[in-house]
C-alpha cells in the first residue's frame, strides 16, 4: 500500500478521508456538489513528532488506524500511487473516534 | 450518546449550547432571527491538554457536565449522530457557571 | 448576587462599570450621547490566573471589590441576571485605586 | 493629589507632560496648532513591574518625580481629577533627563 | 558533481527534483503547461541544522540521497553549473519515500 | 553638552549623524535635496542595556564616541538643546568603524 | 581596504558581491539589463555573532573570504570607500561553496 512508502516528517500525520456518499439511501444518485465534504479520516502513517529547540521530540497524538476528524479547512492534498491522501498538522486534527 | 465516542485532542473542548428559547413567557413563536445567539453551553468531552514543547500536559480547566459561557465569536461546528456541537480551545471559553 | 454564580477562567477578570452621570448638577437631564464612556469599574469576580506551559499559575493582579481603571477599548460583555458585567484580561486593565 | 490614589499595574508609568508654551518670547500668544507636541513629562506614578510566566518581577525603570522624554506616538489618556495624565508603558520611554 | 561543493547553511536542504514527464506513454509530446509539477526530489546536500539561542544543533531529518516530498509552494531554486536545484528548509518537507 | 544630560532607556542608543556635504569639492552649494542622507553617526549616549524577563541585563554591543553606521529607515528624531539627534535600538545599528 | 575598517555588529555577514558579467563568451557587450543578478559573493566581515537574552553568543556561520550563495531579495547596500558592498543576516545567505 502507498501509506507503506510514505514516512511523513516532523508532526505531520497523513490521512485517507473516508467517502462521500454518493447515493441517497432511496438510491438518487448524488452530483458532486450535493455531497457534504467528508471530514472524517483514516490515520495511514504519522510522523516521528515535532522536535523543540533542545532536540526533545514530542510524538504525535493519534496512531496509524485510528479514525479522526478533520478541520473543514487546510492539510494538503498528496497524491500517491493515483490515490488521495491529505496531510495534517498533529495539533489540527480536531479529535478521534473512540469505541 | 455521540460525545461518548468522541475525544476532543489536546486542549480542545466539546461542548452543547443550551437551547434557544423560542417561545416567549406569553407563548407567542420567536423567528429565529429574534432569538438570541446562545453563549451559555454543557461540556461534553475535554482533550487530555495542551502538550508543551517538553512534553508537560497542562490538563483543560473545565470538566464534563460543567456549565460554561461560550465568546460570541469563534468555535467549530461539529455534527456527531446528527447534533451540533461545537469545540472550543479551553482557553477561549469565559468562564463557567458555580453553584 | 450573579458574580456569585460566575467564575471567570484562567487571567480574565469581571467588573461592573460604575453608574453613568445621566443628569447634570444643575439637574438637567443628560441624554446618552452626552454622558461620558464610564472607564471606571469595581471588580466583581477573578480567575484564579494564568497558566504557563509548565503548570505555573500567575494570580491575576486585583482583588474581588477593587477600583479600576479599565482600557477604553476591549473587554468582553456579558449579562449575568440581565445585569452588564465585562470580562478583562488581568493584564489589559490599566490601573486601580487606592485610597 | 489625583496620582496619589492610582497605581497603575504591572509595567506601566503614568506621567504628566510638561506645560505647552503657549506665549512666544515677544509675548505673541500661540493658536494650539502652533503650539509643539509636548513630549517631555514627569513621572507621577509607576506599575510594581511586569512578571514573567514564572512570577518574578521586573521593576521598571523610571521612578516617581523622573524627568522623562515620552516617543510622539502611543500611550493612552487619563483623566483624573479634571486633570489630564497619560500611561506608557516602561518599554515605551524613550530616557530620562538627568542632572 | 555540483552539490559536492555547495553545503547548505543551517537547516536548509537542497534538492534536485525528479524529471517531469514529457511524453506520454503512448509517446504523445506533452507541451509544458500539461506537464504535472514534480513534488519529489532527491536530496543532494543538508546542512549542518538549525542553531538555537544556546548554540545546541538540531540535525536537519533527511540524509543526502533520499527521496522526499516538497510542497507544492516554497523553496528557493540555485543554480549551480547551469542546473536546477531547489533549497527548503528541513521543516517544510512534506515526508520521505521510503522502501 | 546636551547627550550628557539624557540617559536612553533600556537599548536605546543616542546619536548624532555627520553633517552632510553642503558644498561640492569645487566649491558649488549642493541644494538640500541633492545632498545624501547622512548614515554614519557618533554615538553620544547609550542605554544601560535591554532586560530580559529574568532581570538580566544584555549590555549594548556600542560605546560612547564610536562611530557608527546607520540604517537608511527607522530611528527616533529627538531635539536636545535645539539640535537633532536620534535615537536607534542597540540591534539596528549596522555596524561601527573601527581604526 | 575598506572591509578592514568596518565591523558588523551581531549576526551580520558584510559580503562583495562577485563582478556581473558585462561581456558574453563571444565578445558581445551585454547591456545591464540582460546582466543576470550576482547572487555569488565573497565574505569580507563578519559581525561576532548573535547575542540571546542571557548574553550568550551564537558566532556567525561563515568566515571572512568564503564564497557564498546569496538569496535573490534583502541585504543592506553599504557604501565603503566608494565600493559597494551588501550586508545580510547570518541567518539568510543560504549556502557557502566549499572545495
Amino acid at each position: 500500500m502507498a501509506f507503506r512508502k510514505f514516512l511523513p516528517l516532523f508532526d505531520r500525520v497523513l490521512v485517507e478521508r473516508f467517502t462521500a456518499e454518493t447515493v441517497t439511501k432511496g438510491g438518487i444518485m448524488l452530483p458532486e456538489k450535493a455531497q457534504g465534504k467528508v471530514l472524517e479520516a483514516t490515520v495511514v502513517a504519522v510522523g516521528p513528532g515535532s522536535v523543540n529547540p533542545k532536540g526533545n521530540v514530542t510524538p504525535v497524538s493519534v496512531k496509524v488506524g485510528e479514525k479522526v476528524l478533520l478541520p473543514e479547512y487546510g492539510g494538503t492534498k498528496v497524491i500517491l500511487d493515483n490515490k488521495d491522501y491529505f496531510l495534517f498538522r498533529d495539533g489540527d486534527i480536531l479529535g478521534k473516534y473512540v469505541e
